[in-house]
């Protein structure tokens, strides 16, 4: 089972113990990684019944038993596949929103990148595999989780530079951004809507997330509401 | 193929051709709600994979035949079920928040109704296999469009109702608390939150939909910022 034609490859000349392990190791993670591109692409284009251990295989220049020895199931190389690209989705569009010089900049920058690709319809999909397996549910969870702490730590940080009033709770605030996204996307493309008309969505169900500092006079006549207060920017 | 046992029953003895015309229709119509409730309820349970035709068949007393005569296939009855389910949903929040007195208390309501059933979550599922089923999607954007429609509905005719001020245009209040529902509903489905901890997140996310007059005073201050005002009640 194990996979065998990756690993001795690239085995060093000399036979060195330590060398070897660390050149198994790192042939493994390069072929579970050439897995996981494969199957994103697949599962993405065709589901997860269209779409086969073999399938992936070959798009990898693997053997199946590779796929079982890396993810046992189709459905676990699923789910840590839409995992692994939610991720990258959710760094990609912190990436784009960093050149942002306003918050409405901002929340169209993250949009535009969130829409623009199906790897949050993909997690969607991952997220209600998710419910009738619990096996799967670790990797879900600790996903998640690592989506709303980064979130949390992008955002904040981007209130911080550029001296911006969030407009509830930063953690409510990245938290809720990720909850609309999955519901906008997951309803977008049971109705075969296009990027545009998801990210024209998106951006109408969201409202502003902060406002710069001009709109702050209006905060200060609120007293105790100022914490959630929310205007246009 | 027709489902003769159901339609034979009721025909009034007398014979009249526009009575039993009736009178089948409306056996069939029993004969489908019966099989859509049975088809609820076990594709709940179970999933769209752990459930077959012929369970269906088993808990509404009726023959596999009777559901591929008025479904034709085991998704198109799932969504249509979902479809069902996720309206009847709707209109139960709605019901429960007509007797909300403030605004905090009407989001409560809403959440709390929806986040005590399985239904969105049902739905959802629904909405992620008709990304792979074009055939089927023409229902699920029925179910949106009228989910949409009688949200905005309500919302508009409860702020009118009690003189609130809604904080940004009721259909995009309408549509995100429906978008937010899916997302939380998906994401905590596959953590396998409980209902209090659905409503607790849910209500995180979604904050104040609307103010009572006593938060007025604040937005006359913003001029051409009121539209989308948001604070505290």
């Amino acid at each position: 089972m194990a996979p065998k034609r990756t690993e001795r490859a690239p085995l060093p000349p000399d036979g060195d113990p330590k060398h070897a392990a660390r050149a198994t190791r790192s042939a493994g993670r390069r072929m579970r990684s050439l897995l996981l591109d494969g199957a994103s692409r697949l599962f993405k284009a065709r589901g997860l019944a269209g779409t086969s251990i073999s399938d992936i295989a070959a798009a990898a220049d693997a053997f199946p038993s590779q796929i079982t020895y890396y993810f046992r199931t189709k459905e676990a190389l699923f789910v840590e596949a839409a995992c692994r690209d939610m991720l990258y989705v959710a760094r990609s569009a912190e990436q784009a929103a960093l050149r942002a010089e306003t918050p409405r900049d901002y929340t169209c920058a993250l949009v535009e990148a969130v829409t623009s690709t199906d790897s949050v319809a993909f997690f969607a999909e991952a997220l209600t595999l998710t419910r009738r397996r619990a096996d799967l549910a670790p990797l879900v969870e600790r996903t998640i989780e690592r989506l709303h702490a980064e979130g949390l730590r992008a955002y904040a940080g981007q209130i911080e530079r550029h001296g911006w009033n969030t407009l509830r709770d930063p953690d409510a605030t990245s938290r809720r951004f990720w909850a609309l996204a999955i519901g906008v996307m997951v309803e977008g493309y049971a109705m075969g809507r296009s990027a545009e008309e998801l990210a024209y969505e998106m951006l109408r169900v969201l409202g502003d997330q902060a406002t710069t500092n001009a709109g702050a006079r209006l905060r200060l006549v609120g007293g105790d509401t100022t914490s959630e207060g929310e205007m246009q920017s």
